[in-house]
């Protein structure tokens, strides 16, 4: 009999106090806050790898939540992903610890000179051996735009035509600038690497101009394993050309196989293949030794939740700042200059703000599945069925117990329905995910830049 | 009786194969080509921990040599600071196995927006929980700035000017846009911060604007230890604002005073102690256990060490392509547009390449000690006293045992003397350096930034 299809499991977080579900930082056993040390992450790292997850999945944002009640207050108060650190500093310490977990790193195209970028993921892929992913992201906060020296954030589908040449200016870098086998390390004959097998990169396009040798010599990935968020018509069209894992935000199992279906293809139009894509929703799992066990934590942890923080986060994303509507007023809205690609709710129209608050019960948007460990294995088959769908990013509620708690109820029974692996497979990020090279497959349009004795 | 002056030491080092002393990657025992993985960093890290080292001091550099021949070959063949990865990442792993060692950072004010770089230095600074320290530089080579987009680098006194700008936006984030007592993590109240004691900083100047919260709440130190290494005029007055460590280059004891008086008066005019100032010199030591040994050892690496590769990255510094001399002509040369600033060296005139090539024997071009480890202690006490310095940034010669053979050999002699610690002082590397607070003293620029409340 053939395998099972295999769950995709990414722990999803971020270097901050306030997340996905809201408010549960006030939770006593919750211990987000301390986000700051090192122990909290190299703790998650080790926990994370007992349960044999894929990879921590970490999220990041460049400025603040200000458009709910046109402030930022309730963002302070309830710590809604501000203070936020960087993400990428975290990942030396958890790989120093771990030897199979991977590590998916936010960052936003509009951060830095990719000159600069592609050096720092290259390094980070030599420190991890191979272990490291990018989720590219291109903002959609004004406020970010502004703390970088704009007025307002760029027009949503040139940024993605800016990230477009983003990253052919990485794969130059990662894949063109220095051959399979230009590092010698030949001490006898004082020769290093071969000037013959490294060149510099040249680009001079519409938003980039770089010109240099990459800095870092070629990693066991090169390029790191691709993810990206956006399921917008050009978001979709950029997930084509360029992601490797999708992470979609599905309210229903029958709205992630409609996104599913028409990412894998979009990537098929664009000479790829339809599994080149992994596909992940993000979900909420409360779970216990039982269904009592798992619906009387689910009940504490709404005690602690904060739906309005989880509104006032959306208020963010959409541009719509929801404190200005009674409770049961028609909200009508739809495609805005925000994220309205990020997500599935701003697709509806004709909420109440009840509605979403009732959705935001636990402080965030995601499906929340409540049960003990059989339970929850059942439903995650069934998203991975029914939705046609590769795996999760699982979000935390109560940290580090949600972590716990899954790793000791959950794992085993989907091990044992043959549907999550008992061992991790050898080998790079991208091995372990496609079970195929440590390289992109040639059929990835970063293939095209690499040397032609490379290809 | 009073104690005496306490040697401030770090280990100098890049995440690269060669840094000063060029050509020794190719010693038998030399693992410096084992940069990429962690388990490099994480024992050397420990190596200089029990060695009592203040600190482990990185280098960086944006682009390549390609002076010398007009070409990078050389530098591609002898790994001349080529291939050379991002310092940053390392410092969670070093940190996560040490509990007081500091780590100086490099970062280029050129690299990005001073928004997101106070980030990055506030994310270090609480997961090190304050040991870390910024080497403020502002770049020299015409490659990085083609790598970066532009033509060439800006003129050397307008990029302090612009490095001024930088550390302006930088203070009023890390000081001014979070109070002291902003974080109350007050669960029962739901108030992880209070929002009257955040605020955005606004910034419109000549080179940034920047309008946002500090994404990070206040660290332990919050603006990091300043290190520079500028010793021109515009340097100087840069350093006396700014620099609480600055790195100089001394060919000799005497010139090395000359610099340390004159950066001391220059921080004592700006309104600082002359005291404010730790004034660091490079150095190579070779020891054993006894002179015969720290000779042989001194002539055996001279076999593998290469002054011509020497010579490619000094020619990078001074923009002179060295190769182009016959070896006993003399080369007149004076103020380039290059880093004049940045060595002792490049002040003389009239040196023969030979001579040069002399002075580069070891591959660097730092004074070399050799001796067992109660002359090299005697001679670095000299240093201290006869150069009016604090302390050293040792440059490493066959990785790890340079800095091993230290550890054995010099640290016991040096503490015999009673000129260097026997046990860490306690607090943040700020503290450890100066006796004093977490913080930039209230006379240093920086505080001015501070919200009235904090000062």
């Amino acid at each position: 009999m053939a395998q099972k299809k295999q769950i995709l499991l990414n722990a999803f977080n971020m270097n901050s106090v306030g997340h996905i579900n809201h408010g549960l930082w006030t939770h006593p056993r919750d211990q987000s806050h301390r986000y700051k040390t090192l122990d909290y992450w190299t703790s998650l790292a080790q926990t994370l790898e007992r349960g044999l997850f894929d990879g921590v999945f970490l999220a990041d944002i460049i400025g603040v939540y200000d458009v709910y009640q046109g402030s930022a207050d309730l963002t302070v108060r309830e710590s809604i992903q501000l203070p936020i650190n960087d993400p990428l500093l975290l990942v030396s310490a958890m790989a120093a610890v771990t030897k199979n977990l991977g590590f998916g790193v936010t960052v936003n195209v509009n951060s830095e000179a990719p000159y600069l970028f592609a050096r720092r993921m290259s390094t980070l892929d030599h420190l991890t051996d191979g272990r490291i992913g990018w989720n590219i992201v291109t903002g959609y906060l004004d406020s970010a735009a502004r703390a970088l020296g704009e007025d307002a954030q760029a027009e949503h589908d040139s940024r993605y035509d800016r990230a477009d040449e983003y990253l052919e200016v990485l794969y130059k870098l990662w894949e063109g600038s220095w051959d399979d086998d230009a590092i010698l390390l030949d001490k006898a004959n004082r020769m290093f690497a071969d000037p013959n097998k490294v060149r510099p990169m040249e680009h001079d396009g519409r938003y980039y101009r770089s010109n240099g040798y990459h800095l870092s010599e070629p990693s066991r990935q090169r390029t790191p394993v691709l993810y990206q968020a956006g399921t917008s018509g050009r978001g979709r069209q950029f997930a084509a050309r360029h992601a490797e894992c999708v992470f979609i935000t599905g309210s229903d199992k029958s709205s992630a196989r409609t996104a599913a279906r028409a990412l894998r293809q979009e990537a098929v139009d664009a000479g790829r293949r339809a599994e080149d894509i992994k596909i992940l929703v993000g979900v909420t799992v409360v779970t216990g030794a039982t269904t009592g066990e798992a619906k009387d934590k689910h009940a504490e942890y709404l005690r602690y939740a904060n739906p309005e923080a989880g509104l006032a986060h959306f208020s963010a994303g959409t541009g719509i700042d929801f404190s200005k509507y009674d409770l049961d007023e028609e909200i009508v809205y739809g495609t805005s200059n925000a994220i309205q690609s990020q997500t599935q709710l701003a697709k509806q129209r004709g909420w109440t703000k009840r509605q979403l608050l009732g959705e935001l019960a636990i402080g965030g948007r995601y499906p929340t599945i409540v049960g003990n460990g059989s339970q929850v294995a059942d439903e995650l088959a069934s998203w991975i069925e029914e939705g046609e769908i590769d795996g999760f990013n699982l979000a935390r509620t109560v940290v580090p117990e949600s972590y716990e708690d899954f790793v000791e109820h959950v794992v085993p029974a989907v091990q044992d329905r043959g549907i999550y692996k008992t061992t991790y497979q050898e080998g790079s990020l991208r091995q372990k995910i496609f079970r195929d090279g440590d390289k992109v497959p040639d059929r990835h349009h970063a293939a095209s830049y690499r040397a032609a004795r490379d290809r």
